[in-house]
């Protein structure tokens, strides 16, 4: 596209920071010819306390016009857990029928990893983004009594887990390696398990390039610490998927460098595009947020919507930098931000 | 107790073999005036395959006359996904009602741990036994359809959580640290998740003594592979533990090494001790499966039903061994049982 009308939500914390140098980064990789507009949007904890409002639907709405989002960081101590998350964060995940949340796992060269002898790491985690537990389908009896009951429900349906699936095996099938390793819990979680294993081995029989494999949740937290590099690409439940997602970056250097894209592939709604980190509300203002994981979103986001060249100078930029930065002193957020905006524009 | 009336359920797999060891142990370490019985018990898939029982009510009524259950490990993949999960090992710790699910996770001298730097990782987790998703409360909907739906509840009582918080806290209580870990996911799982810390928190008012931390899941994914040493006791979820245990077990060296106890405190039925490893089919019958997880279970045991000090001998033993372990050839299953039993006579 020769525009790119952008909805931005820096949100709280050190939100505000990342997105700043995303956005910096976004200009300075553009072609000239292709036309930015970004619109901000006040949500988040500073709005709530003001208004006891997260998402109204005429904001909802406002959104749905855009051709992306780009996402900050949600969540503050000073608001009810919960609050935020569900009626902001998930309510557009939900909303925007972002079932593909595509989180990359890489080991970038230089980059050092808490596991020992720096193993090869490069996998793709689709974790399903609009069912499972995250569905909000539950409650509480007699709640703060001795007698309380509280639920959660997980809602799983053909529907939704064959969309994610065959989205997997699409992205599984364009890797080199072409390797779909389903995790889930079959063995005690058995309707939703059989649900999705029954499923993932039916569309495998598509995609008979694709080789498959199923891992219990609990075991695949083994293998991501003692052999990751066994993982392509991995397809799992929107709880296993979040789980998995923040090892993934813990083994890869860190939640600084973690991307994360909430796609609807219909492109009936926009898309978003977030770092996995959360809004660090100890280290907001000090410069020491590392903006790397909202550029990389960026690059997803770019790569979304067509601008394949440009999401590649992003992380190539990126993989750059983090090459200088081994051995040398921490730079602030800003100077990041910068670096990578004077690299992507060479 | 002068006498032990054990229950004995090798399983399936490599789970004779280890069960084996570990009672070798168990004969070597107990004083001469403590009568050991054993009975076993023909449970799991050759029992499954040759009558289609799992657990039959006779056998129910006949393990809850023990002192204690040894179980080796249930699962084959010649058995459907959770038949025997769900109709054995979790109807064994629904059905004596096995809250604490408690897995020590330590790191010991001269054990390789795959994370950078060999790290301080002592601590232990009780994982909540028979409640959460675990309860086998779910269903399926037009099966097998493009329009199946499949639901899992998680069921959380105040009941049920109070009770293995209150155990936890008086865990911590007495570890020289006194910390006290709750992981959930409450910003997400707001029912079950508010539920928890509610009684969390209440509860801890009781224990002032016990410094206290919230982390979500997936965030204390991230510091069990960063900052181990900042965990002492971890009170949480059946699902969660699940997973996190086997990220514990594999951050200290392997599965091979993790003990579980499913401990019904009040005693009213008999506690189950078995490695948190499966029944790994793949190399069952090579000599190759470590049975010091199953010995460290065995210790488990002899702690529960009071004789410490025969508990204390088994964990020397095992630190001791795996000292001798480091670099040297790698013993069969038979040998590393036969050496910790030398051991714990001496
Ligand atoms: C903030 C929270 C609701 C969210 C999630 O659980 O999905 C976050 O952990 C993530 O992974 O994006
Ligand atoms: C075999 C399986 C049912 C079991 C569980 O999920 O609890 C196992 O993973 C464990 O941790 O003991």
């Amino acid at each position: 596209a020769r525009s790119i009308n952008l909805a931005v939500i820096p949100g709280d914390g050190i939100g505000r920071e990342v997105v700043t140098q995303g956005l910096k980064v976004l200009s300075a990789v553009l072609p000239q010819d292709v036309k930015l507009e970004t619109k901000e949007y006040d949500l988040g904890a500073r709005r709530w306390h003001a208004t006891g409002e997260t998402l109204p639907d005429a904001e909802l709405e406002a959104l749905r016009s855009h051709d992306a989002i780009l996402l900050g960081a949600i969540g503050d101590p000073s608001v009810p857990s919960g609050v935020l998350e569900r009626g902001l964060l998930l309510k557009l995940r939900f909303a925007f029928d972002h079932y593909v949340n595509l989180r990359p796992s890489k080991l970038f060269p230089h980059t050092a990893s808490p596991l020992a002898g720096d193993p090869e790491i490069d996998f793709v985690v689709v974790r399903e983004g609009t069912e499972g537990p995250y569905v909000g389908n539950g409650g509480s009896l007699r709640t703060g009594t001795p007698a309380e009951v509280a639920t959660e429900v997980s809602l799983n349906t053909a529907h939704g887990v064959e969309r994610v699936v065959r989205d997997a095996y699409e992205r599984a099938a364009a890797r080199p390696r072409k390797k779909l390793t389903l995790v889930h819990k079959n063995n005690v979680l058995v309707y939703a398990g059989h649900l999705w294993k029954n499923i993932f081995d039916r569309v495998g029989e598509e995609y008979p390039q694709v080789t498959t494999d199923y891992l219990h949740v609990d075991a695949a937290t083994i293998f991501l610490v003692n052999d990751p590099a066994r993982f392509d690409v991995i397809v799992t439940d929107n709880l296993f998927g979040d789980i998995l997602t923040d090892l993934a970056a813990a083994i890869t250097g860190g939640i600084g460098l973690a991307a994360s894209g909430n796609i609807n592939p219909s492109g009936a709604f926009p898309s978003m595009f977030e770092p996995v980190h959360g809004s660090a509300p100890d280290i907001a203002g000090t410069g020491k947020a590392d903006p790397t994981a909202t550029i990389l979103s960026v690059a997803l986001l770019l790569d979304h919507l067509g601008h394949r060249a440009e999401a590649a100078r992003i992380e190539e930029a990126v993989t750059a930098d983090l090459a200088e930065r081994a051995g040398a002193p921490a730079r602030t957020t800003d100077e990041i931000g910068d670096a990578l905006a004077v690299r992507v524009a060479d």
